[in-house]
C-alpha cells in the first residue's frame, strides 16, 4: 500500500472539526477506497485552546495559514478560512506554487480568482478541488466534471442558497411575508444578521460563477452575472404561481444562446410537477440539460459542517487515488472569457402582477399596450380584491398576466406604456418563467 | 499530449450507434477534457452490413467479440452486446486478462459474476466501468464509488425501473388498471413483450444487487434479494395512497440493520412530498442516506440510446484519464457475502386494504387481531363501496389500514386469523411503507 496521504487543514469551523471526526470515523473504510490511508497531520486556526469536540493532540499546530500551507509535512491543504481575499488566497498560493494539492470550499474566492488559481494548479500539475463550494454534499463538481465529460450542455440551474429557498418555502406554506420569514430564518441561525448576500443573491451568483464555467468553459466571473434578489416578492405572487401550476424559486441560471452564455440569479417561476420545483426547506438542487440526457437533477444538503465535510473528503479522496482533473474541468488555455448577459434580449415567458384601476377601459388599455410589443399571453386572472391581495387599494384590481416567450425588451417597454396610461397603481411585479 | 485512448465497442445497437455519433460530435472537447483524444478503432456486431446511421468506415471490423478483446490495436473494451453469459462474459475476461480495461452497461452480467469480473480487473490493475448499468445517465455508481467515498451508508433505495415506472404513473394518474397500462407500455416500446423481468422486479433486483454492493460492500448477489413486483398493484391502492399523502414505486431497497444488509424489490408507499415520489414516467431516481447527508437524490433518464452513451462515454472518459478505482470501490479482498433478508424480521410501517364483510362485529374482530400482534394503527380508514372500488362485491365494504413499526410476520400473522375468522373476501393487499 502507498504511503499515507497527510492532510493539513487551515481553518477549524464546525466543517474542518466535522471533516477531522470524519476522517477518524472512517479511517479504515477510506484507506479501503482509496488504496491509501488519509491522515491529518497540521491544523491551522486562531483560537488554539478552544475546544471543537475533536482529538487534535496527534497534529501539528500552525499559527499561521500560509506557513502550514508551505510545511513540508503535508501533502494536500485544505482551505477553510473562507473569504474572496487573504489568507485564504495567500495561502492556496503558497500551497500550489509548493506543489501541494488543495481542497477548498471557498466559493467566494474561486468566483473571483479561481482562473488564476487553476493556472497555477495547472503549473505545477496539482489538484485544486472545490466540491465543497457549490451544494454542499451534492457531487455537482465531479458530476460535471468528470460524469457528463461527454456531453455538450444546453442549460444548468439551480437552488443554490439554503436561506433564499428556506424562506420562500415558509412564505408560500405558511402565506407569511417576506419580512417575517427573513425574521425567522435569522431567529433559526438559516440567515446571518447581514442577509444582503444571500437574500440579495450574491451568493448564488458566486456559485453559479463555478458551475458555468464547469460546464460551459467559461472563465469563472461573477461580475458576467445578471442578479435579482428575492427581497420585492409577495405571498400573492406565491398564491398566483401555485393557482398557475407554479412555483417560485430563486435559481441561477446558466444558459447557451445564440448571443453566447446568458448567466442570471432571479426569482423563477418553475413549473410544480418538475423536480426542482420540490425542493422545499434550505435543501439545495442542481438540474442539468445536455442533449440526450435532460433533465438531470441532483438534491441534497447544501450546507451543515457534515454535508459540506463529506464534499471536501470526497475531494480529498480523489486526490489519494491520485486523480487529477483540470479543475474547471478544461485547460485553462480553453476557459473563454463571458461579456454580461444583455437581459433586455433575453427570451422566455413572464408572469407579470399588475394593481389595475378599477373603471371602464383599463383591461383594453393594458392589452393593447402588450399587443403593440407583440406579446401573447398564455394566460390572465383577474381577481376579485376581498380574495388575495394585501396591496389590493380601494378602486383597484389585481390581475396577473403570462405571457408567452417574448423578449425582457418588449415586456419593460409595454409595462412602461401602461404606466403612462396611468391604469396601475404602483410597480408592476414581473417574475421570469423558466421552461422545464 | 498523451496518445489517444484506443477504443473497441462490441455490440452496436441503439447505445453503440449513440456512443459512435457522440463521441465524433464531442472528438475536440473530449480531448480538453480528458488530456487525450478518444478514438474508436475497431467494432463488432452481428450484421455487418447494416446501416446503423454512423460512419464506420474507419473502424477495424471484428466478427467475434473475443477477437475484439484481444486485439492488440485497442487500449479499452466496450462491451454493450448484453446478457449474463457469453459471448458478453468471454469477451470480458479475454479484454481484462489481455490487460485492458473494460466498459460495460451489463447489469444482468456484473449481478452475477460482477466479483469474478472485478477480481480479474484487479489482478491485472485495470479498470472495470459500469456507469451505465445502473440508472443510465444519472452518475449514481460516480458518486457512491468516489463521490462519497469517505460516507458510512444506512440506505440507498431507488426507481431503478422505468417500465414499471411509467405504468404505476399511467395508473395513478389516468385510474387504468394494471393489465391495461401494461397493454400501453408494451405499444410505446417501453414494455418487453415478454414483460416479467421488468415487472416483476428482477430488472430492478440485478441494479439493486450492484448498487447495494457499491454502497455496503456486499458481494453483488441477486439471489440474497427479496423480490416482488407490481402486477397485484391495484387503481384502488393508488387512489388510497394518494388521499394518505403517500405514492406508490417499486422500488429496489439496500439498508443496513441489526441483522446485516437487507436487500429488497417490492412496490413501496413513499411519502408524497419526497424527491423520490415525484419522480414519474421513465425516469429513474437513487436517494442516498448517510450520516449528515441524508437525503441525497438524483433523478434522471434510466434509458435511451443517448442517455446510456453518455454514461458510457464517461467511463471512458475515466479511462482515459487515468483513473482505475476499484469497481465495487473496495478491494475484492473486502466484499462480503450478504444472506437473503429474512422477511418475516423486516420491520416498518404496511399498508394494507382489505374487503370486509359489511356485518356487525367485523370492525371488532380486525382490531382484534391486529392488537393480538401488538400491531398499532396510524389510521383507519373505511369507504363506501360505491366510492372507490372495483373489486367491491356486495355485502362487502373495502377498509384501508395503516400500520406502525411492526414486523411482516406480526402483520402476515394478524392477516391470516383474519383470514381464519372469516370476515374478509379475498386477499388482502399488504403494502410495505418505506420510511423516506
Amino acid at each position: 500500500m502507498t504511503a499515507a496521504l497527510k492532510v493539513g487543514i487551515a481553518g477549524l469551523g464546525t466543517v474542518g472539526a466535522a471533516l477531522i471526526a470524519q476522517v477518524a470515523r472512517q479511517r479504515e473504510a477510506l484507506a479501503a477506497r482509496c488504496g491509501r490511508a488519509i491522515e491529518i497531520v497540521a491544523v491551522c486556526a486562531r483560537a488554539k485552546g478552544k475546544d471543537r469536540g475533536v482529538d487534535l493532540k496527534k497534529m501539528k499546530w500552525f499559527a499561521d495559514p500560509v506557513a502550514l500551507a508551505r510545511a513540508s509535512d503535508i501533502d494536500v491543504f485544505v482551505e477553510l478560512i473562507g473569504g474572496a481575499g487573504d489568507p485564504a488566497k495567500s495561502a492556496i498560493e503558497a500551497a500550489l506554487a509548493s506543489g501541494k494539492s488543495v481542497v477548498t470550499a471557498n466559493k467566494a474566492l474561486l468566483a473571483k480568482h479561481g482562473v488564476k488559481l487553476a493556472a497555477l494548479a495547472e503549473k505545477h500539475h496539482v489538484a485544486l478541488n472545490f466540491e465543497a463550494a457549490i451544494g454542499g454534499a451534492i457531487p455537482i463538481v465531479k458530476t460535471l466534471r468528470e460524469g457528463l465529460a461527454g456531453n455538450s450542455f444546453e442549460r444548468i440551474y439551480g437552488i443554490l442558497n439554503g436561506t433564499c429557498n428556506y424562506i420562500l418555502t415558509r412564505m408560500e406554506q405558511d402565506k407569511m411575508p417576506f419580512a417575517e420569514c427573513l425574521k425567522e430564518a435569522q431567529r433559526l441561525g438559516y440567515a446571518e444578521a447581514d442577509p444582503s448576500f444571500d437574500i440579495e443573491g450574491h451568493d448564488t451568483a458566486q456559485k453559479l460563477a463555478i458551475l458555468a464555467s464547469l460546464a460551459f468553459g467559461t472563465k469563472a466571473d461573477q461580475s458576467a452575472i445578471y442578479v435579482e434578489g428575492i427581497s420585492s416578492i409577495a405571498p400573492a405572487d406565491l398564491l398566483a404561481a401555485e393557482e398557475l401550476g407554479y412555483r417560485v424559486k430563486l435559481l441561477g441560471v446558466a444558459v447557451k444562446t445564440d448571443k453566447g452564455i446568458e448567466q442570471r440569479v432571479h426569482p423563477t417561476m418553475v413549473r410544480k410537477d418538475s423536480a426542482i420545483a420540490q425542493v422545499m426547506g434550505v435543501t439545495n438542487a442542481v438540474t442539468v440539460d445536455a442533449a440526450g440526457i435532460n433533465p438531470l437533477t441532483l438534491i441534497g444538503p447544501g450546507a451543515g459542517g457534515a454535508a459540506t465535510a463529506s464534499a471536501v473528503l470526497s475531494d480529498i479522496g480523489d486526490i489519494a487515488r491520485g486523480v487529477r482533473t483540470s479543475p474547471f474541468g478544461r485547460p485553462i488555455a480553453r476557459l473563454k472569457s463571458v461579456r454580461k448577459a444583455p437581459m433586455q434580449r433575453h427570451e422566455g415567458g413572464y408572469y407579470i402582477r399588475l394593481l389595475a384601476r378599477d373603471k371602464p377601459g383599463t383591461a383594453a388599455t393594458i392589452a393593447t399596450r402588450l399587443a403593440e410589443q407583440e406579446i401573447s399571453l398564455e394566460s390572465i386572472v383577474q381577481r376579485h380584491p376581498v380574495h388575495v391581495d394585501t396591496d389590493a387599494k380601494a378602486g383597484s384590481v389585481p390581475v396577473i398576466l403570462i405571457t408567452y416567450a417574448t423578449t425582457e425588451d418588449a415586456v419593460r417597454k409595454a409595462l412602461a406604456a401602461v404606466g403612462r396610461d396611468r391604469v396601475i397603481s404602483g410597480t408592476p411585479q414581473v417574475i421570469r418563467i423558466e421552461k422545464n
